[in-house]
């Protein structure tokens, strides 16, 4: 979705064009097109329950159908798309005929045709503030999202509780098989081994943590400032008998001390927030020894945009997703040194995809717990990462880096792929 | 070396210090002994010519002695140590007892500690305009490195006559097969196949773009200034029957035309000015079709930071190594997705190394066309970037990109290793 586009204003690409027969029809009607012309004019159909109108770009045979309930919620999608149509969704007042995936992945591929996604999203980064990533805030932010409940996020996670993107070494591979392969990844790329402590900022659930012990014999100190999310990491460290390997911290990575082999931080930097890149990486490099490796694992851009407002107020409170460009702010002031980068978005498709199946063959379950529309929300969210992913809108990079001084660099890659 | 020291002023981290015994001595100890302080005291001694006075910073026991010829010299250095070092040791005025590459490593180390030189770069790009890479002004500043004749290159490149960072599978490679192997890590990178069209910006003397259309196939249009390349390149399309497969053309990248399906750029990028990475990234986009992919492989830095002096002014006229940060400039504007990065500084000294010994066994050679002064200032430029290399005060990045909306992009990265 786009911009705001006001009734006084020709639609874009419209200014001087002759209305078609097609176009006319009532205000609503009007309105919908000219929001079908900002966003690219994709291939769909609005359904106007209260009239029966069908409505889509002139000459484009529409692919999908969306039912709106009401007059008043139609004003609130033309008036702003972006953060109206996912709210509608989520409320009921909007329902889709078709595959969700697919429908938006037609709005963000017509919309980066019209080059209007990051005007939009310019715009509204204008229109509101992002919630500070202060301690307080950050506490705050994180509270809003991971403490849902361990029991809801079990429901479609599946048994590692990685709550972040897989590496599939195959396209058949298990959701389960690929986020275990991800920590295998990972620690192969950091070259890891039981001589290793590693400091981890933003620890999840704890399941990388628990795998560089169990796996690579590493010690590990993990740092989370979500309450529920360390208390059941340490519940499985107990369990695993890992409790003199893994230590659990709840705290801000900001309050990282001490010198260590090995940083680490996966699915963290979308919650820092850029303001603080620069303290990110003065933390990482007072965290390194001399020949201390690290890798940050990020949602990214390919370009600077904010995040899509939807997602930024109702799912990500305080989320920003990086350029690589904005992501060397960390690195380049103190004196680390990028190896590697790769890029593996297709990857993150997948796991979305796996997610959203997970979760709907656990819909009841979620139902029994909360209502409709957040049931709807999660929805919304699954579907809508997976398109922007799949549509190169959303990027994931694995950045791996060292101090700027260490020469224990293997000459290839190739240890990063074993035979 | 560092950024001038003013004479009035104290040496770094010698305010309210008490001269100790060993500090005095002649004016002339004093002023290298605030140079050596300026540049965080690297391991070395000055043996004064006309005095036979040692000077080496105090409490470090020296592992290499400088010889400075005369006191004119002495103070050439002293006021202007990153530009007039190189020039004395060119002009003979500066002698080494020692070996160039661990003493040039020394002071990159020493210097790079006491945090100075970034300061001493900023200092230095302030004092001096960089040549322009205008049209005209490019074609000059490649004319003046490239054209110094194809004979005098092939004395110490080999056979390739590849200039840039070789890659080496095992570190027991020879140059050659290194070379050959960076060809086919880049072919590799790009998945280059027999059904595509490639334009290549930078081609040297052909060796990449022939490489392309010998063993993969590839119909190639490769741009160089360079008419002394060009020519020999075109001659060796000849001699292989590629003629019809590769098109060799004089003229600069700015001037590419036409749809492809792969974009390569080896070892140009240091030579398009960080104010031409916006049209760079234009043209880059222009030349690729839907699903077009590029390859990028350069000289870059950790952090933003001028090239060095010296060799700016007296072996690059106009060139610019840029950081990750800065490459990106190129890519994010133009709806381009980085797929990978890789970054090899330690070939590229490995290189460098074999480059200098080669260069040295047919030193006899260059003598007989070049004067003594071209002999030492080719030893000192080779010397001087495999110790930087080696000091990681300069990296190699290379950097595989797509246009951002596509999705033809393989699972893992398995593909560039084949077994």
């Amino acid at each position: 979705m786009n911009a705001v586009t006001r009734p006084e204003e020709p639609a874009q690409g419209g200014a001087g064009r002759i209305p078609q027969k097609a176009e006319r029809g009532s205000l609503d009607a009007r309105l919908l097109r000219r929001l079908l012309a900002s966003v690219g004019n994709p291939p769909i159909e609005f359904v106007l329950a209260w009239t029966g109108e069908r409505v889509s770009a002139p000459s484009i045979a529409p692919r999908a159908s969306v039912r709106i309930a009401d007059r008043s919620t139609l004003l609130g999608i033309v008036s702003d798309p972006q953060l109206r149509f996912g709210d509608a969704y989520t409320d009921g007042r909007v329902e889709l005929d078709g595959d969700l995936i697919e429908f938006l992945k037609m709005i963000y591929r017509a919309s980066a045709g019209a080059g209007g996604e990051s005007i939009a999203h310019r715009m509204a980064g204008l229109l509101h503030r992002r919630r500070r990533n202060t301690l307080a805030g950050s506490r705050d932010n994180i509270h809003r999202h991971y403490d849902l409940g361990n029991d809801f996020y079990s429901l479609w996670l599946g048994p590692t509780m990685a709550y972040t993107c897989a590496y599939y070494p195959r396209s058949d591979a298990t959701l389960e098989a690929a986020q275990i392969a991800k920590m295998d990844h990972v620690c192969r790329k950091l070259r890891l081994t039981a001589n290793d402590s590693v400091v981890e900022a933003g620890c999840g659930w704890g399941s990388l943590a628990l795998h560089m012990a169990r796996h690579y014999g590493a010690r590990v100190r993990a740092f989370n400032i979500s309450r529920e999310q360390i208390a059941y990491a340490r519940g499985k460290a107990r369990e695993l008998g890992l409790e003199k390997r893994v230590e659990f911290i709840e705290d801000d990575y900001r309050n990282i001390t001490g010198s260590h082999d090995v940083f680490v931080s996966v699915g963290m930097l979308e919650h820092v927030g850029r303001e603080n890149y620069h303290e990110l990486g003065r933390v990482v490099r007072a965290a390194l020894g001399a020949e201390g490796r690290g890798l940050i694992h990020s949602i990214g851009r390919n370009r600077p945009a904010p995040l899509h407002p939807w997602i930024e107020r109702r799912i990500f409170p305080g989320a920003y997703a990086p350029s690589l460009g904005e992501m060397m702010q960390i690195f380049e002031p103190f004196r680390l040194s990028v190896l590697d980068v790769e890029n593996i978005r297709l990857h993150y498709a997948r796991t979305l995809r796996h997610w959203l199946e997970r979760y709907e063959r656990a819909v009841d379950a979620v139902r029994s717990k909360f209502d409709e529309s957040l049931v709807r929300m999660w929805r919304m969210y699954l579907a809508g990462s997976a398109a922007a992913f799949e549509t190169g809108t959303l990027q994931l990079f694995q950045v791996l880096f060292t101090t700027d001084e260490n020469n224990q660099i293997p000459l290839t890659r190739g240890y990063m792929y074993p035979t």
